[in-house]
C-alpha cells in the first residue's frame, strides 16, 4: 500500500510502497483510511522534537487523526464489522488496567499511539485495535470528521468537564478561539446554558466565535481580565477554559476567575505560578486536561451528527502530502488539512 | 464584662472592662464564652500583620476560635435557645446570598468574622448570629472543642473533600502532621478506608500521627517524594493533602501525585509553580481549601462526640492571657492553648 | 387592599377589602402583586381537598404562583430593595435548618406557603420573606412569568436532575407535554444535548412539544412503551421524566427504561408498583421530585430571560377572578390564567 | 479433571471426570480452583428454578463463587501470570461495550456467567477471561475469600453507593444482618462514619451485627419502623439498605426513611409499592442494586486484606459436595460452605 513515511528527522517524509497493514493480534482492527488530519504536531515530529518522547523507530508512517472504514478484524473483535465507517480514538488501549476499566482510557498503562509511536494514518490502511474504533453515524463522512479525533477530542473533554458544573446564569470563559477553542465554543453552547465569553488576540477568530454562538467577545490586548470582570459584575467567571496555556494567558486567566471557580488547563507551554495564599483565600481549583476518552469521542460524534459541532476542512490527496504540510507550515490552510488516499 | 483587647499594634493586649455584648439585630446570638483558642494568627494580629487586611478599628477584642453557651437571642432566632452549649463557626453569614444558599457559607458576600474584624471571644461574652452557632452534643465540653472551630475546621474541610474521591486501595498523603495535619489524619482515618501516608520533618509529629492511625510515616528530609513513590509501586498517591504549602513541600508534593491525582492546597506561604505541560500530560488537579462550612463544623463535632477526633489542650484563665500568648510564642504550649473566662 | 378570599369550602371565593399586607418580622418582604397564576390546585382548595393537609384557617387569600415588585422590607433584609421586580419562590423558608443551609429549601423544617397555608397572591399585596424573592431581569414582566413559580419550577427541578446525568447520545423521555411537561421539554432542550422523546395522549400537546424542539413524538395509546423501545434500538431510554404519575403512565414508563436508567417521578395520583426482582436485575432507580429550590427558580428565570423557556398566558383582571376559575374548570384557558390586580 | 456436574434437574449432581478446562480464546484465563462457595442459588439451580432464565445446557458444572490460582492464559492476556492467586468476578465481560468501557461491567451486553450459564468452579479448573480475575493480596487465602465473589460483592456494591452520600451525623439502616447484611455492616463501618442501625428478626444475627460494630440493634417484630424513628429524633434515616426485599421489610423500610432519603433495594422477592404522592411529597429515591463491578470486587479484597471485612467459612472437600449441599439445605452450615478440590 501507499504510505507517507518519515525516514529521517529534518527531511521531508516520502510516499513509499509498504506492506499492507494487517491484523496481528486477536483484538486488532485494520481500517481503510478515509481521511487523516494534518496537524502541527506532525511538523514537530518531522523536526525531531518528539523523537525521544515517542521513542519511535524510523521509518514509520505519520498521521494520528484518522477515520475510515473497517477493513479487517481480529478473531476476538465483536464490536465492529468489515465495512463499518469509524473514527479512531488516538490510543489503542488494553482494556484490562484500572484506568481502562474505569473509562479513563487515556491513562491506560500500556497503550499504543498510531502516528506517534507506531505506523499512523497517512496511508491507505492503518492497524489499531477494537477499543479505539467508534462507529460513525451514516450521515458523517470519515474525511469530514477525522480532524476531530485528537484536537477536537481534547476540546470536547475539557468543555464537558466544565459544563458538568455550569448552571444557567453561570459564566464561562474560553481563552482561545483557534483550533481547539472554536470546537470548545461549539461544545459549550451545545451542552450548557451558561453565558460564554470568548477571549482571543485575533479579531477574526473572535468573529468566528461570535458566529458559533459566543455571548461576549473580548480582545486579548492586556485588558482582557478587566473586561471579563466588567462583564461579570466584578465577580469573575465560574469557569475559565484555557486553550492557550502560555504567554500572558494564564496570569490574565486566573484574574478572571470567581471565588470557588474552576480553571481548566488545556493549552500548554507556559508555567502555572500562583501564590498558595491566592489559591486558598479564594478557594479556586486548577483542573488538568489531556485528550478525551473513547466515550468522549463517541459523544463528540453525536454532536457532529446532530450538526452541533462542525469543522472547516481542506482536502488534499495523499500524494499531495508535501503541499499539505507546506501549506500548514506557511499558514495557508483554511480550517484543517485532511489527506485522503 | 472582662475582655482582652488590642489597643494598639505591637503592644501587649490588655484585660479591660467593656460593656456586655448584647443582641443588636434580629438574628444575633450572644454566647457566654466557655473557651477561646489562642492561635498563632493572634500573634500576627498583635504584630499588625492583619491590620490592613481586616480593616478592624482598635481597640477590639481578640479571639476567633470560640465555644460556650447561648446567653441571649434576637427575635428572629428559632434554632437555638438560651443555655444551649454551642461552638461558633468563625463567620457570621447572611443566609441570603447565593453562596450561603448553596451551603458555601465561607464565600458569603457579607459575612463578619468575630476576633478578626469585630469583637471576638477573649471575653466573657461574644456576639455572633444564628447562622454561626452549632449545638454541641452534651458529651462535649465547650473549652475542649473551641480550638476545632477554625484550624480543625479547615483540616476537616480539606480531608473531607479528599475522602469523597478515595476508595479502598487508594493512597492519600498528608504533608504535615502538626496543628492542622494531626486533625486531618484523624478525619481521614474516620471517614475513608484509604491507605494514609504521613510526611513531616518532625519525628515527634510523625510518632503522634502513627498513634492516630497513619499507615506509613515518612520523614521530610529531601527524599520524601521518592519514599512515597516507593510506597505506591512507583505510581504515586491518588491524593496529596498539603497542610504546609511552603518551603519545599509543594515541589515534593507534586512529585508524589499519581496520574489524574488531586492535590489539595491547605497550607500557604509559598507559590505553586508547575509547568502546564506537566499538568496536562498527567492530568492532575489542584484544589484550593479555605475554612470549612457550617455543615463541615457540625460534622466535625459529630466525630468529636464519637471520640474519633480529639485535640490536646492546655487551659489558661482569661486573666492569664499574657502567659498563654507568651507560651505560644515560645513554643511552650502542649497542644492548643485555651482561654477560659 | 382588594383580595380574593376563600370564606368557606365548596363556595365561590369573594373579592373583599382586607388590611394591607405589612412587614411583621425582620426578614419579611411585602410584594405588590404583578400577576398571580390560577392553578388547578386552587380549584381543589376551594373544594376542600386541601383543608386538612394545609391546616389553613378560613378566611384566607388564595394564590401561590406570584410575581411583582418589592413594596416594603423588614429591618434584616439586605438582598432586595423597594421597587425591585421579583418572582416568589412558593416557600418562605427559615435559612437556619440543615436543609435550608444545604440549598434544599423545600425540605425546610419550618417554612410557610403563601396561598396554601397563609394569605397568598390573589390580592394587591402579599407578605413573604427575603429568602423567597428572586430578582427578575428587567426584560421579564412579572405577570408573564408568575406561573413559572410553582408548576414551572417543579418541571425545571426534575429536568435539571435528569440532565445532570445525560450526555450526547443518551435518550430522555418526557411522559406528558401539558402544563409541566411543556416546560420540561424546553428545559431539557436548553440544558442538555440528549435526544428527547415526548409521550402524550393529546396530538395537540405533541404538536406543541415538536415546535418546542422534541426530537420524537409518541402518542400514548397503549403502544407507547414499544414505540420508545423501537426508537432506542430496543434498549430503552437512559431517563424517563414522568409528569403524569397515574393511569397507565407508570407501568408504560418503567418499560421504557434502559438498564441502569433513572425514572423521575413528578406527577402523582397513582402507585408505583414494581417487583423488586425487576428493580435489581436491571438496576434501575426511581427519583422523587418535589418543587424546585430557590436556586432552581433563579436558574429558570435566567432561561426565561434568555428566551429559552416561555409560557403562554391569558390575563384576567383580579376582579374577574370568577371567570378565570370558571374558564380553568371548563378547560377554556389558553396556556395559564394570570390574575392581574 | 474432577467436576461436580448437574446432569438433570431435581437430581443430585454427580462427581465426574471431564476434560480439563483449557484456554479457548485469546483473552481466556484458566484458574485452578482454591475454593468455590456453595450458595443457596445452587439449590435453586438443582431444583430447576433457573433452567429457563440461564438457558444452560445440561450437563454442566456448578459453582459461581470462585477463587484460586491462574493456571493458563490466552495469548492476549497481559494482566495476570500463571501462579497468581485470584478471585473471580462472577461475570466474564467483553470490555468493548459501552457499559464495560464505563466500569459498569455488570451491564455488559455479552457477558458469560460461569456456574450459571457455563461450567463453574465445583471442579479442579475453571475457564473465565482476563477481565474477570482480581489478583489477591498474598495475605489472602483463595478458599477464605471465595464466598465474597458474589454475595459479598453485592453487599459491598450497595453499601458503597450508600456511603457515597453519608456524612458524619447521618443515619443508615441495614435491613437484614444475614449473609449479605453482615458484610454490608462491616463495609459501612469501614468506609463511612454514619451511625448504623441494624434491623433483623433474629436476635443472633443482631448480636453478630453488634460485634461487627453496629451502633443500634432493632428486632424486626412489627415495631421496627417506629423504633428507627425513635432512634432518629422522629426524622427517619438518611439511607436504608434493604437486604431483604420481601415480607413486610419494604413497607417498614420506607417508613424509616427521612425526607430526601435514599432506599437501596438489594434483596428481592416482594414488590415495591408506594403511592407516587408519598414519593414526591417527601422526595425520596429508590436505588436498584445488582452485583458489584470488577472495581468493587478489587476494593472489597482490599478491605478483606486489611482485616476490615471477614467471613466465617466451613470447608468441605470437593468430594464431599453432597454433604455441603445437604448441610446448606438443612441450615447446618456455620458461615458459608466452601468446596476445596
Amino acid at each position: 500500500m501507499k504510505a507517507v513515511q518519515l525516514r529521517g528527522y529534518d527531511r521531508t517524509p516520502e510516499l513509499v510502497d509498504v506492506p499492507d497493514a494487517r491484523v496481528e493480534g486477536p483484538l486488532d482492527v485494520v481500517v481503510r483510511i478515509g481521511g487523516a488530519g494534518v496537524c502541527r504536531t506532525d511538523l514537530h515530529i518531522i523536526d525531531g522534537q518528539w523523537a525521544e518522547k515517542s521513542g519511535v523507530t524510523l521509518p514509520y508512517t505519520l498521521g494520528h487523526e484518522n477515520a475510515g472504514w473497517v477493513a479487517e478484524v481480529g478473531e476476538g473483535v465483536t464490536s465492529v464489522s468489515v465495512g463499518d465507517p469509524v473514527i479512531l480514538h488516538p490510543l489503542a488501549t488494553c482494556g484490562l488496567c484500572r484506568a481502562c476499566r474505569a473509562g479513563d482510557d487515556v491513562h491506560c498503562v500500556q497503550s499504543a499511539f498510531p502516528g506517534i509511536d507506531r505506523d499512523g494514518g497517512y496511508a491507505e490502511y492503518l492497524r489499531t485495535n477494537a477499543r479505539a474504533v467508534v462507529k460513525l453515524d451514516p450521515a458523517l463522512e470519515p474525511a469530514a470528521v477525522a480532524a476531530l479525533a485528537d484536537a477536537g477530542l481534547t476540546a470536547y473533554h475539557a468543555a464537558r468537564k466544565a459544563a458538568a458544573h455550569l448552571r444557567p446564569g453561570d459564566r464561562v470563559v474560553s481563552i482561545g478561539a483557534g483550533g481547539l477553542g472554536h470546537i470548545g465554543v461549539q461544545v459549550l453552547k451545545a451542552i450548557s446554558a451558561a453565558e460564554l465569553i470568548v477571549v482571543d488576540r485575533s479579531p477574526e477568530a473572535l468573529k468566528l466565535a461570535g458566529e458559533l454562538g459566543a455571548d461576549h467577545l473580548v480582545v486579548a490586548d492586556g485588558t482582557e481580565a478587566q473586561a471579563v470582570l466588567d462583564l461579570t459584575n466584578g465577580e469573575g467567571a465560574e469557569a475559565v477554559v484555557d486553550f492557550v496555556g502560555e504567554g500572558g494567558a494564564i496570569e490574565a486567566g486566573v484574574k478572571m476567575l470567581r471565588r470557588a471557580g474552576n480553571y481548566y488547563v488545556v493549552g500548554y507551554g507556559g508555567t502555572l505560578a500562583v501564590p498558595t495564599i491566592d489559591i486558598i483565600s479564594t478557594e479556586i481549583n486548577f483542573v488538568g486536561n489531556l485528550v478525551g476518552s473513547y466515550a468522549d469521542l463517541a459523544e463528540l460524534m453525536v454532536l457532529a451528527a446532530q450538526g452541533k459541532v462542525a469543522l472547516h476542512t481542506s482536502t488534499y490527496a495523499l500524494t499531495d502530502f508535501e503541499k499539505a504540510l507546506d501549506d500548514l507550515d506557511r499558514g495557508l490552510v483554511r480550517g484543517r488539512a485532511i489527506l485522503v488516499p
